[in-house]
Order: structure tokens, then sequence, then C-alpha cells
């Protein structure tokens, strides 16, 4: 069972971190090779990424992907969230735990931009 | 003639800045409906949102389409982008200045966290 954990940075603002978790159920019911999707947050909010990498575990996962939900490769993505999921992969040592790509790295990222100009 | 300006939070690491620049290139060099296309920063780096908006209009620009490049609707997004814009807009009335959708709003979004992690 592969599991897809969608990392963001967390804010003061409940709406913030709301807008996070709508967008892992969005990614939840579109066709994906994952069996489970949920989202952390490296500050702020919860869960915290050892939370949610043990959650999606609790759920069956045998594989987790944490996907950093960042728009450029600052401390947050090159260090902080490393750290945070090696501390899940060395307690779960059965479990293989990856981190993807951090969104903005994406080359995509440029259509995507320009879609939200078209008008 | 139109010009696009992506708008970012700005960052004390040079390199995340750089990737910002980097991208409203990348965008620049796609095929869209602006003539020209450019960057700027809430706070940290350099050019200002009013600067931004200012350097594309003595490009030539009449319409002015501001691209806020963030995650969620937090307080930049919401007051502190439109603030700005609203500065440059009063200073130019004769230009049309536009906010596009910012960029957590893109309803591609989920496909583009998936692409990130299909490995």
């Amino acid at each position: 069972m592969r599991a897809l954990v969608i990392v963001a940075h967390g804010s003061r603002r409940d709406s913030s971190n709301d807008e996070v978790r709508q967008l892992a159920q969005r990614v939840a019911a579109t066709e994906h090779d994952y069996d489970h999707v949920s989202c952390a947050f490296l500050e702020l909010a919860q869960p915290s990424i050892p939370e949610g990498i043990e959650q999606a575990i609790a759920q069956g996962a045998q594989e987790v992907v944490v996907m950093p939900y960042f728009l450029s490769a600052g401390r947050h993505v090159v260090s902080d969230i490393p750290a945070e999921v090696a501390l899940a992969a060395d307690k779960y040592q059965h479990i293989e735990v990856k981190i993807a790509p951090y969104l903005g790295a994406s080359e995509q990222m440029v259509e995507l931009v320009l879609s939200q100009c078209c008008f």
C-alpha cells in the first residue's frame, strides 16, 4: 500500500491550512496510484510531518511519498522537511519513505502560471 | 501592449528570488498573449510591486496583469498585494492594472501535485 503525504508550511490562519486539507481531498478524489492521500504541516498546524507519516503507516502504508507543497527550494525544502522525514524513517525502518520533488520544481509550473492569467 | 508581472513573496535567500526570476524568463519564452513578462516581490527583494508595475509601463504597457505567485489566500494575497497594486494604479490612472487569481487557486493544482509524485 502506497501513501502520499502533501506537506505544506502551515499557517496561523486556519483558512490557509484548510486550503491545503481541501487540496489533499481533491487529490485523493482524483485518479492516481496512491491508496491513501493526506496532508501534514512543517509547523503551526496539525498533523506534523512525523504524525502525518505515522497516520499513513497506521492506515497500512508500506511506502510513503512526502510531497513538499512549496514554491522554492529554501531552507524548509532543503533541510527542515528532510530532517522531519528522517525522524519517521528512522522509527519505521521497514517502511520506505521517499521525498518527491517540491512543487515549484515542476516543469509544468509555466503553464499553470499562464493558465491563471488568460483573461 | 499587455504586461504580466509575476509577484512572489521575496526571500532573504538570493537563490529563492532567482528561482522566481528564472520562472518569469521561462514564462516569457513560452507562447502567450503578453508582450512583456517580469517578476516583482512583496518584500525582501527587488523590484517591489510598484517598481515592477512602473517598469512594465516604461516598456509601453497599457494593461498590466499582476499574478500572485502564492499558494494560499493569506493576508499577503487578500490585503498586501492589492494595496501595493492600488498604489501604482492610483499613480497611473490611464493604465489598466488587474490582479489575476493567485496560483494556489488554480483548478489544475491537483494535476500538478500528482505529476510531481509519479515515480
